[in-house]
C-alpha cells in the first residue's frame, strides 16, 4: 500500500514529478552534456521560473549548490572576513554559527530558548558585523521569525550583508527582497524533490564583498568560489557537473506552482496550517510547541507529545502516513509534520482525523 | 525516436536505472529521512556493494560529495598544510593544481604536452611533498597514465600520501589499493547514472593525516571537513540531506554489475575500445589524439578529426547517435567516444559502422 509521507524533508514529492522524471529520461535530458545547449536551457527556464514564482528583483541571482549545509559554508567563505552575527533559534541556525567558528570567524550569537525567537530589539548595533544570519522558519523547532524583523535589523545594521534561511518557507514566504541580500533554500522541502539540490539566492552587494575579500588576497575557496559560480551562472552553467535532474524538475515543479497560482498555493498552506493547529488543539496528548501564535511556522508544525512521540508516529504507520519525530533532544517528546504545497489539503484533513483517532 | 548517448558525461543511462528509479517513488525511498533505518539501509548496500565490485580492502572509506571538483578540494582542505605535487596531463589534472593553488598551497606540477603523459622517472623525489595526484583517465583527452606508474611514485614518495582521480575509469580500472591512499570518482562516467554525486575513497592514512591538520588548528572545512563525513559515514549517513537518488541508485547498478560480473564488464569495455580504435584505423579523417597505444584510454576514446568534428558530429545526429566534441581549445579538432559499461557491444559496432560511413 502506498504511504503518505508528512516527513520535513525530505518529503512528499510533488504530484507532478513522477511525470517530469519520465520526461527527462525520454528526451535524453540525464544523459546531455552540461556543457551543451540543451542543459542551458533547462538551466534558463529553472532561473526563469523561480525567478517569476519567488517575485525575484534583477539585482539578485540564482545559485544552486549542492546543499544549505553547502551555502552556509560558500556564505562565511565569501563574504566574511571577520565577523558574523547570527540569531539561533535551533539546531539548523546553530549549524550555521558553527560554521563560521570552524572558518575562524567572529561568530556573534543571540539564542532563544528552543521554540521561541530571538528578540531583535535586544540586539545590540556592531558596524563591525558583516553578515546577519537570520532563520526565517526553523525546521528543528517549527518556529519562524516574523518579517517585520528584518526591517529592524536592516536599521540596526545598515551595511552589513543580511542572508535569510528559508530552507523550509522557500517559495511560500514572501521575502522583502530589498532588504536581504541573500536568500537560500532546499528542493526537499517546500518543492517536494528529491534531495541533492541547494538553491542560493544573491544580490550585487554579495558579489562586491566577495570581490573585495579576493583583491585582499583572502582565500573564498575554489570550484565554488561565489565570483566563479556567478560568472558561470550568467551563462546558465554550473563550475561542475551539476544535479542536472534536480535542475530540471526544480524548473518544471515551479512552472507548475505559477500555473496553479503562488497566491492560491500561499492560502492552501495558511489553511492547511490551520487544520492541524486548530483541528488538534483538544486532543489530549498534544499542543503545539511553539506557544506563541505569532512565531508559529505554517510549513513545518511541531507538537508537544508528553513523551508519546513513538506510539503516535507507529499508529499513524499503520494507517500509512509517515510523520517526523523531534528533532534532536525532541525526538520522543515532539512530533512534526510537514505541511507543504505537495500534500493536498484532504490529506492533512485525513492526517488530523486520524490522529484526534489516537487517544 | 530515441537517442544513443555516447557522451563522455553525462552519458547513457545503465540499462536498469529505469527500473530502479520506478522501485525508489514506488517505496518512497525519495520521501524518507535521511536520519531513517530506511535511509542507512540504502547507505549500507551502496557501500557494500561498491566495496565488493572494487575489491576495496578494510581501510578504506567510501565517502559521498557532491562532484569530483569538491573531493578535489577536500583533499586539499585536509590532507594538505603546504606542498602538493600534480601530474598534469589534460584540463582536469591542472584544475586540481589550480585548486591547491586558490587555498594558498605550494603546487609542484609536471605536465605533459596533452595526449601524453607525464614520465614519472623525469619526477625529483621531495620529502615535503605531502600529497602526489595523479590522474587515471584524463576525461578531456583519453589519455590514461600506467598502473605501473604507481608503483614508482610510491617509491619516490614513501611517505605522501598518494591520490588516484579514476572519474571516468573506476569500475574498469583495478587499482593497486595497497600503494594509493586515496581515489574518486563520479557517477554519470562509468556508472551510467544521473550526475551530481562525487564518490570518494579514502584510507586511515587520510584520516590521520587530517587530525593532524586539525590539531595544529588548520581550517580544514566546515560541514564537509574529512572527520565529520568520515564519522558519520560509519554510521551510515551524511553530514547534510544528500543526493539519496544518486546514493540509491549507485548501490543498485553496483548490484547489478556483480550480477553480471566484473570481470565480463572489463573484457567487453576493451573488446568496444577495439571496435573504435582499430575499426576505425582505416578511416581517412579520424586518427587516434593518443598516439601510444600503451596510454590510451579505454573508458574515453579520442580521435583528432582534421578540424571535421562538428560535421561528424551533425552526421551522426541524423543517425540519433550523440558523440562528444573535443574539450576546450580541441572543441573542433577532437571527437569523444564514452566507452562505458551502459553501451553494449552491438551499439559501439553500430556507432563504428556509422563513423566509417562519413567519409
Amino acid at each position: 500500500m502506498h504511504q503518505l509521507y508528512f516527513t520535513p524533508g525530505p518529503s512528499a514529492l510533488y504530484p507532478t514529478v513522477n511525470l517530469h522524471l519520465k520526461d527527462a529520461i525520454n528526451k535524453g535530458y540525464l544523459s546531455a552534456s552540461h556543457r551543451s545547449a540543451t542543459f542551458k536551457d533547462i538551466y534558463k527556464e529553472t532561473e526563469n521560473n523561480l525567478r517569476t514564482l519567488l517575485s525575484l528583483p534583477d539585482n539578485f541571482s540564482i545559485l544552486f549548490t549542492s546543499s544549505a549545509n553547502e551555502v552556509w559554508e560558500r556564505l562565511i567563505q565569501n563574504t566574511v572576513e571577520n565577523k558574523t552575527l547570527h540569531l539561533v533559534n535551533g539546531a539548523f541556525s546553530k549549524r550555521f554559527a558553527d560554521i563560521a567558528t570552524d572558518y575562524k570567524k567572529e561568530a556573534v550569537v543571540y539564542s532563544a530558548k528552543e521554540g521561541e525567537i530571538v528578540n531583535v530589539g535586544e540586539i545590540k548595533e556592531d558596524n563591525e558585523v558583516e553578515l546577519v544570519a537570520i532563520t526565517h522558519n526553523e525546521t528543528s523547532t517549527g518556529v519562524s521569525q516574523p518579517l517585520e524583523d528584518i526591517q529592524k535589523l536592516r536599521n540596526k545594521f545598515p551595511d552589513a550583508l543580511i542572508t535569510v534561511d528559508a530552507v523550509s518557507s522557500l517559495p511560500i514566504v514572501d521575502l522583502p527582497y530589498d532588504l536581504i541580500d541573500s536568500a537560500y533554500f532546499s528542493i526537499q522541502k517546500c518543492f517536494g524533490l528529491p534531495a541533492g539540490l541547494g538553491v542560493w539566492i544573491v544580490n550585487n552587494r554579495c558579489i562586491e564583498k566577495a570581490e573585495k575579500l579576493e583583491n585582499k588576497g583572502i582565500i573564498t575557496g575554489s570550484y565554488h568560489r561565489l565570483l566563479s559560480m556567478y560568472k558561470k551562472g550568467k551563462d546558465y552553467q554550473n563550475i561542475e557537473t551539476p544535479n542536472v535532474l534536480g535542475i530540471y524538475l526544480l524548473g518544471k515543479v515551479a512552472g507548475d506552482m505559477l500555473t496553479k497560482g503562488i497566491g492560491q498555493i500561499r492560502n492552501e498552506t495558511i489553511y492547511k496550517a490551520g487544520v492541524l493547529y486548530y483541528g488538534l488543539q483538544t486532543h489530549p496528548l498534544l499542543n503545539p510547541f511553539v506557544g506563541n501564535e505569532r512565531i508559529r511556522s505554517h510549513t513545518v508544525c511541531v507538537f508537544n507529545t508528553k513523551g508519546e512521540s513513538e506510539r503516535i508516529i507507529n499508529e499513524l504507520k499503520k494507517n500509512n502516513m509517515v510523520i517526523g519525530s523531534g528533532y534532536g533532544s525532541f525526538k520522543s517528546n515532539h512530533i512534526r509534520i510537514a505541511n507543504f504545497p505537495a500534500t493536498g489539503k484532504e490529506q492533512i484533513e485525513m492526517l488530523a482525523d486520524k490522529i484526534n483517532e489516537i487517544q
